[in-house]
C-alpha cells in the first residue's frame, strides 16, 4: 500500500465509454428535479451539463406550463405552486414524447416580464433534465429515470428570491416579501411532500461553522457559504467511490478556509440513511480533483461543458453541483450499461 | 490534471531518509508532552513510537519524579499536581544528560501500588518523548525540541480516570470521585497554563455528532468515539501536506459510520489559528492510508512499531495518534535535515 489510492472497485460496465453509449441509446434518460421556486434547482443541477456537455444534456423548465401569466394571477389570486394552476397533463404528454425521442414544442415562461414567450423546439439530448415545482408528482414519476429534490431553508430562499425577483424579475421589494409569506404554507401543502419520493435530496441551510469555533469564528463567512446536506436513497445498484483528497496539514494552517465534512446516520422516511453534511469552503484543487475524477469515470478528459456556466460559479456552488451530479451520473452509467 | 494527486510540495530535506539521519544524530530529539493525569498523554503520543519503532523512540514519564508516594500524600494532603510535590530539578538534570546522549537512572512510580519501584536505566533513543504533569514548565522548555499539550474535557477525564484508577490502580470508586473534585482547581492552577506554550494542542471532548443529525442520530456512539480538536501553532518551517482520502459516496451509504472533519478559523493566544476538528469513526482504509503515507514520508515501508501498541487500538484513538504524530514527525524531519 502506498500514499496514493484508487477507487476500491473496478469501474462498472458502461463507465469510461459513457459518451459513446449515450449516443447509441434509443431513448433519452429523463432526470426530474423538484423544489420550491427560488430553491436553486437549476443552479444545483447544472453540474450534470457542465460535466457532460450541452450536446449530451439539456434542461426543460416546467414553469412554461404555468396556466396563468403574472397579470392573470393577480386577478385569480392563485400562485403557480398550486398544481391546478399548471398544465401538468400537457407537460406529462410532452415528456412522454421526449422520452420516445421526439422533438417537442416546449412552452416558455419569461420570469422577467411575467408573460409567456413563443414556444421553442426542444430536440431531446441523451439526457434531459426536467426541473419544476411539481416534477415528482405521481403523473411524472413513471417517466423519470432518476429524481432530485432541492430543499433550501426558508431563510436562504428568502434572501435569494428577494435578490433575484427584485433584480432580475422586476418585482418591488415589498411585493416579494408579501409573496414569500403567502407562499410558505402553499409550499408545505403542495411542494415539500415530493422529497419523500426523490432519489437524491440536497438541503441548503445557512452556514453553521460558527457553532464549531473555539471561542469566536474569526473569518467572515460570505453569502455564498452554506451548510449542504445530501441524502442518497439506498438503491440496489451501489454507487462508485468518489475520493475527495483532504489535506489534514492544510486544515491546521493559518491560511486554511473554514470547511466541514460529515456523515451522520439518521432516520429518513422510516429507513436508515447517512446524511452527508458539507459546510464552508472547498479547496479549489480538491474541487478540481472531483470534477476531473467524475469526468474520467464517464470517459472524458475534462468537464465537457461551457466554462461560462461551470467554472465561474463560487466554489461552494460548484461543490454542491458535484454532490448532485455524482449520484445522477452513477445512475446514468447504470442505465447505459 | 488527473483523478489522482500528490502532495503539492517536494519532500523536504531529510524526509525519506529519516531512520539513517536519526541514527547519525549526535543528540536525541526531545519531545515534551504535558497534560493532566488521566488525559491520555501516553496513549495519544504512542503513534510516534508506533510509526518509527521502539529502537528509535522511547518514553519517560515524569511521574517517577513525584516527591511523595501515595501513603505520604495521604499524610501531607498534597497531590502530584503541585509542582513542589515533584523533584522537577532532578528531572531537568536527567533530561539534560539524556539530551547529551548519556544513559540515566530514571526513577519509576508504580501507579498500581502507589509506591516507587527500582529506577531503570534509560539509554537514549534518537527520539525521547517526555510525558508528565509539568513537562512544559519553564525549566524544561529550553530542553524540548517540540511540545504537545493534551487537553481532555473534564467529563471524559472523569470517565477514564474512574475506570483506570479503580481497575488498574486499585483505588476505591468513592475515593476516586473525591480526588477528581479536589484536583479540578489544582489542574487550573498548576497544569492548564502550559497549553499556552505548546506547539501542538490536542483537545478531546465527548462526541458532538448527534447535534448534526437530521431528526435523531440513529447510531449508538460507543465510548471510544470522541470529538478531537487539533491546534498546530504556526511555525516558520511549514508542514508537509498529508492527504486523507475521503470517499464521498461511502459517506452517503447506509453502511457508513458517523464521521466529521472540519477546519474552523479561531483565535488562540491572541493569534489566528485554524482548529482541525474530527469526530466519529475513521474508515479503516483511510486510517491505513494515513499511517502508510507518514511511514513513506519518513522513509519506511510501513509503521515500524509493535502492533500490540498500535494496530489494536480503536480506530478513533489511532487517528488521534496520527494527528499528533504528523506535526511531531515534521519537526523531527526538519531537525534531522
Amino acid at each position: 500500500m502506498t500514499a496514493s489510492f484508487s477507487p476500491d472497485k473496478a469501474p462498472r460496465p458502461g463507465a469510461n465509454q459513457l459518451p459513446a453509449r449515450l449516443a447509441a441509446r434509443e431513448r433519452p434518460i429523463i432526470i426530474g428535479v423538484a423544489g420550491d421556486s427560488g430553491s436553486g434547482k437549476s443552479t444545483y443541477t447544472q453540474g450534470i451539463e457542465w460535466l457532460l456537455g450541452s450536446e449530451r444534456v439539456s434542461q426543460i423548465s416546467l414553469d412554461g406550463y404555468h396556466a396563468e401569466d403574472r397579470a392573470t394571477r393577480r386577478v385569480s389570486g392563485r400562485t403557480p405552486l398550486d398544481p391546478e394552476a399548471n398544465h401538468l397533463d400537457r407537460a406529462v404528454s410532452h415528456i412522454k414524447r421526449l422520452r420516445a425521442g421526439e422533438a417537442v414544442e416546449v412552452p416558455v415562461y419569461d420570469h422577467a416580464s411575467g408573460t409567456f414567450r413563443a414556444p421553442r423546439l426542444h430536440t431531446p439530448t441523451p439526457v434531459v433534465v426536467i426541473e419544476g415545482l411539481h416534477t415528482l408528482y405521481p403523473a411524472f414519476r413513471p417517466l423519470l429515470d432518476f429524481s432530485v429534490y432541492v430543499d433550501t431553508a426558508a431563510t436562504v430562499k428568502r434572501d435569494w428570491k428577494q435578490r433575484r425577483d427584485t433584480r432580475e424579475r422586476g418585482y418591488a421589494e415589498s411585493d416579494v416579501a408579501a409573496e414569500i409569506e403567502r407562499r410558505a404554507h402553499q409550499y408545505d401543502r403542495w411542494i415539500a411532500g415530493q422529497q419523500d419520493v426523490a432519489d437524491v435530496i440536497l438541503r441548503i441551510h445557512p452556514s453553521e461553522l460558527s457553532e464549531l469555533a473555539v471561542g469566536q469564528l474569526s473569518a467572515e463567512m460570505p453569502e455564498t457559504c452554506y451548510h449542504l446536506e445530501l441524502i442518497v436513497t439506498p438503491r440496489d445498484d451501489d454507487q462508485q467511490s468518489l475520493f475527495l483528497p483532504v489535506d489534514l496539514s492544510n486544515m491546521t494552517r493559518q491560511t486554511a478556509m473554514p470547511f466541514m465534512l460529515a456523515t451522520v446516520p439518521s432516520q429518513f422516511r422510516g429507513q436508515s440513511v447517512n446524511v452527508l453534511h458539507v459546510d464552508g469552503y472547498m479547496a479549489p484543487t480538491a474541487l478540481e480533483t472531483l470534477e476531473y475524477a467524475i469526468s474520467a469515470f464517464v470517459g472524458l478528459d475534462a468537464p465537457a461543458g461551457d466554462p461560462v456556466n461551470g467554472a465561474t460559479q463560487p466554489f461552494t456552488v460548484r461543490f454542491a453541483q458535484m454532490l448532485v451530479a455524482w449520484p445522477v451520473l452513477n445512475r446514468i452509467v447504470a442505465l447505459s450499461g
